[in-house]
């Protein structure tokens, strides 16, 4: 597939939807920030993307990593590309200028991750493995392991991991048992297995710096006895250079559905030298600081996969013959009419599109939060506060609820070609295989449903729900009276208030019987990104045909649909179609939800077969 | 994953739920088959299946088949089982015994394939494509050539493929350009390139018969004008001993997402000796005669997918442990609680559970219908109209259904490996990816969806739907006083009455506009295989419920949850989960066709990207 950068529909929720000006106005760090020079780096970004490492997708499934006696290589061409990359400044944009780093914006690295993740997952990972790592030495390393680690890392000199997993320990890190012991000289040997650590070992840059989960000798049981770890693959001179190999080794890489050009390693650590990063025992906080930007980064791969979906399936549907369109001749000129002119095609591809531009819009808004959580402490009549109570919220939601969707997405854009997609030519099989991943990693889709209905809306008695349903209100109030609106607030203004119907109700239970919170929690997560999604498609539907106004007023305007007038049209019928076919499966979960736990806990272990 | 045949739910299915002696009683053809009989059968298929080729499944996904110059290799131990298979006579249960065959009905035949399939569908695809070779050659050839080619097929001595598909052409088979040109001595010369040829070429066999769709060169334009043709890979000599290679060749095979140890080939045909079969121009309508039962193969497909997910996903959560329970400890003297005991993790093994055995239930009840279109013929009192009517509806139904909420199985066992899922050690991901296809072949789900609204149910004017909803109506009448039975009796009667509704909605709506049809015809097809699959779980209970009354009244029968009373207890609370958690599904479908077609077909073609 030739992947294009979706420019115009980025430039739309940046600028259009999202109002960048304004937003960045607000944050001192990014107030000198115009739509000029964010739009600069979008296309420099898609230039790159799309022909540097797009054209290394496929390719790099079918080679591989290779593995060789701890080293591991990479695909041919990423080592290249890889270079290129870090020449045009990429791997710097989101960190600070105090290190190397160009100190912009998470909603604009955002918009940069999400075309190179489109382009390329696979390749994408390398360097986006390094943000963990620049973020754990930003915000708790001292100035002499700032000083060591971060330039290098900003510049892409070096690479970064983040070594939490272990084979029996998941997303239940309380367990973990790599060991951390004092050396006399205040570093610690650490001894352990960690797996599943992509980037762990490969041959793009001089040092890979992990950061490693592990308890102290006298550490307490569970989540509040795990320290982190700065382990390089080299121990660093006291003047930065290159010093001698440390004790962690790959032992193997993983062979895997997708992905397969990301290496995903068996890291050893045999008494390796590592130094403390943070206070002891209290490294899950440390990382929590840090973990809702982690997540955005795989919401972004559902994104990434939704629009690849769309993009294949639409060439595709539009070239391919087969069948006569049930309503009559459409292409005369060919033995069938093109699979577009199906009903059922046109399903799977406005689907796919109505994931991507929503995904689009709910990553972008979300990371306006996380610019502001970044930087807004300095400035006035900015709540960082609410901003970081959205993102908590917010984050969950786009996680699960974007890879879910985007793996949805994937799918049809095999179905889409028929037999064709199951064949690896095409790209939309692998689509599959690369997104599988994303509902898994990074917390599964059950893990971030806990994280939203216990810990976030019930743990925080409704407080960050409530602070979202009052925005959704508010919209709904400003636009209550506008009868073409009506389509889209109306049904939106129902759910939004459902939504903290349901939340009370399931509150109430689970005071009752807890295993009601876990077995509303999926349901509850689906419902919570269908309306989510529904409050930006409509916003996006305000200003489409606002715009559209805009063309009617004016008796000169192009109106042709090839142009801005075509886009903005289409971005009404889009949203149409959300409201229309995709927003009535929240019925589905609420009826889940209020069905309780009883049929689900009743099997005993013992009976489940025979 | 170690797959174990269901025995006890196949045995539960074939005889207490669809009573299987009753059945065959009533066809002379198969009235002495007794139930000890059958069990042999199935417990003969059992042993095979999880000893000879369960432990190639993996062995066969890594190493897959490699081409070499026209010829092309199945995996390491693929032709040792494929002997065995054939001594042990599996190729000829289903063929008739004039030819060698065994002469046993579908309905077995089917749950044999249900093991075979599921302990490794690659393998099990070569001998089974030879059926619609063999079907062919039963219902259309001549005394000539059944007498060439039936009893080598059917004993596995040679195998046979369907040569359907062009480049060019899938499911729109008017389309297709493959020729067939007299040659003086009655045989036709035969070019054309046919692709996803399964089984095409391989080196199992000492030939392989090609039925080929070609068009004579006076044939009509489109689907009136194809003919069938007998293609062997070697001609076959007046004694019925190999003799010249044909002019047809493999000329490459397919790299693919899954199903890696079935070869996928490329046929190119370059003046091959064909053989007339069947009347000139009416090759489609010979192979609907037995496109039913290859159809109800691939719905097999779905089923074991759901098995092998289930099997799979169960062993890992009565293993894997994270995270305490909600509700509490449960496995005290664990660091975490079995992730068996979390309802999320329940919520996707009872999913597998219930499309599993509701799959199940649904393959042998319209395999028994297969068999009275197969030997009803004579029988008194057997409505042989009726049956064909019923296997016509239900087969789009079942396969589109089963191969969807396969793959929807095949994903939640991933999801319940968590990373490991990804990983290709578990097998997991194997099945996801094998299981991709079923969808695809022999028919989309949106092909599939047209078939069954379009030309079943609106074509025969309601008759063959109002044939089955009679069916449940009367079920429902039967047990409508029954308290207990109320949970899946009156939901049940209140969707078998508004599928009558939505029926003439949808019809009525197509006469005003026929792409309200198409844009219909998915959603309409997922309802009706939730309303089938309640009906069959609603029957399940009751005879489930019936067998715990009789432990019930014995007051010394052994009620353990090992034995057969927790086997019809566990019936009854997965027939409680599907009607609870998995059959409000129904209600989005209802409402995505109410939504109509308008939100569909508005976006003009030059405006779905920008």
């Amino acid at each position: 597939m030739q992947y294009t950068a979706p420019l115009r529909d980025m430039k739309f929720v940046m600028h259009e939807l999202l109002d960048s000006q304004a937003h960045y106005a607000r944050l001192p760090a990014y107030a000198e920030l115009d739509a000029d020079t964010v739009n600069s780096y979008l296309e420099a970004a898609a230039d790159y993307a799309q022909s540097v490492i797009a054209p290394l997708n496929r390719t790099g499934d079918i080679e591989g990593c290779t593995f060789d006696n701890g080293n591991v290589y990479t695909p041919s061409g990423f080592k290249e590309a890889y270079e290129t990359y870090c020449e045009l400044g990429f791997p710097a944009i989101a960190a600070e200028p105090e290190y190397g780093g160009m100190g912009l914006p998470t909603s604009l690295s955002s918009a940069v991750s999400e075309m190179m993740g489109t382009a390329n997952w696979s390749f994408a990972m390398y360097p986006g493995l390094s943000h963990g790592a620049i973020a754990t030495i930003e915000h708790h390393g001292t100035d002499e392991q700032k000083a060591t680690y971060l330039e290098k890392l900003n510049t892409g000199i070096w690479s970064g991991t983040m070594c939490l997993t272990e084979a029996h320990a998941g997303s239940d890190l309380g367990i973990i048992k790599t060991r951390a012991v004092p050396n006399d000289d205040g570093s610690y040997a650490i001894t352990g297995q960690k797996i599943f650590i992509s980037a762990g070992e490969h041959d793009l840059t001089e040092n890979i710096i992990h950061i490693v989960l592990a308890r102290l000798p006298d550490a307490p049981a569970g989540t509040k006895g795990i320290s982190l770890f700065i382990v390089p693959k080299f121990l660093v001179n006291a003047d930065g250079s290159i010093g001698a190999r440390n004790g962690v080794v790959c032992g193997s890489i993983e062979h895997k559905m997708g992905i397969k050009a990301s290496a995903t390693c068996v890291m050893n650590f045999d008494g390796a030298t590592g130094y403390l990063i943070g206070p002891k025992n209290r490294g899950l906080n440390c990382m929590f600081t840090f973990m809702n930007v982690a997540r955005i980064g795989t919401a972004i791969q559902g994104l990434s996969a939704a629009e690849f979906a769309f993009q294949g399936s639409l060439a595709y549907a539009k070239d391919r013959t087969a069948m006569r369109s049930i309503s009559g001749v459409k292409d005369k000129g060919k033995p069938a009419d093109r699979i577009i002119h199906h009903p059922a095609v046109r399903n799977m591809v406005l689907t796919s599109k109505a994931f991507a531009e929503g995904g689009r819009a709910l990553v972008y808004y979300l990371s306006q939060y996380a610019d502001i959580v970044a930087k807004g402490g300095d400035a006035d009549g900015v709540d960082v506060k609410f901003a970081d109570d959205m993102l908590s919220l917010l984050t969950p939601i786009a996680k699960a609820f974007l890879t879910e969707t985007g793996y949805e997405s994937a799918n049809h854009g095999v179905q889409v070609y028929g037999g064709h997609g199951f064949i690896s030519e095409w790209g939309m099989e692998q689509n599959v295989r690369d997104t599988r991943i994303a509902c898994l990693y990074e917390g599964t889709t059950e893990i971030q449903s806990l994280d939203l209905l216990g810990r976030k809306v019930l743990g925080s008695q409704g407080r960050m729900l409530a602070n979202f349903t009052k925005i959704i209100h508010k919209f709904c109030k400003e636009h209550e009276e506008n009868d073409e609106l009506g389509q889209f607030i109306r049904p939106l203004a129902k759910l939004n208030k459902q939504w903290g119907d349901i939340t009370a109700r399931i509150g109430l239970q689970g005071t009752q019987n807890p295993d009601a919170i876990g077995a509303a929690a999926v349901d509850y997560l689906y419902f919570s990104g269908y309306v989510t999604l529904a409050y930006l498609w409509a916003r996006m539907a305000v200003v489409a045909k606002s715009k559209l106004s805009d063309f009617d007023a004016n008796l000169d305007s192009d109106k042709s649909l090839h142009g801005d007038y075509g886009f903005y049209d289409a971005k009404v019928k889009t949203a149409q179609f959300y409201f229309t076919k995709l927003l009535p499966r929240t019925a589905v979960h609420v009826a889940r939800i209020n069905s309780g736990e009883e049929c689900l806990m009743a099997m005993d272990i013992e009976q489940f077969a025979y």
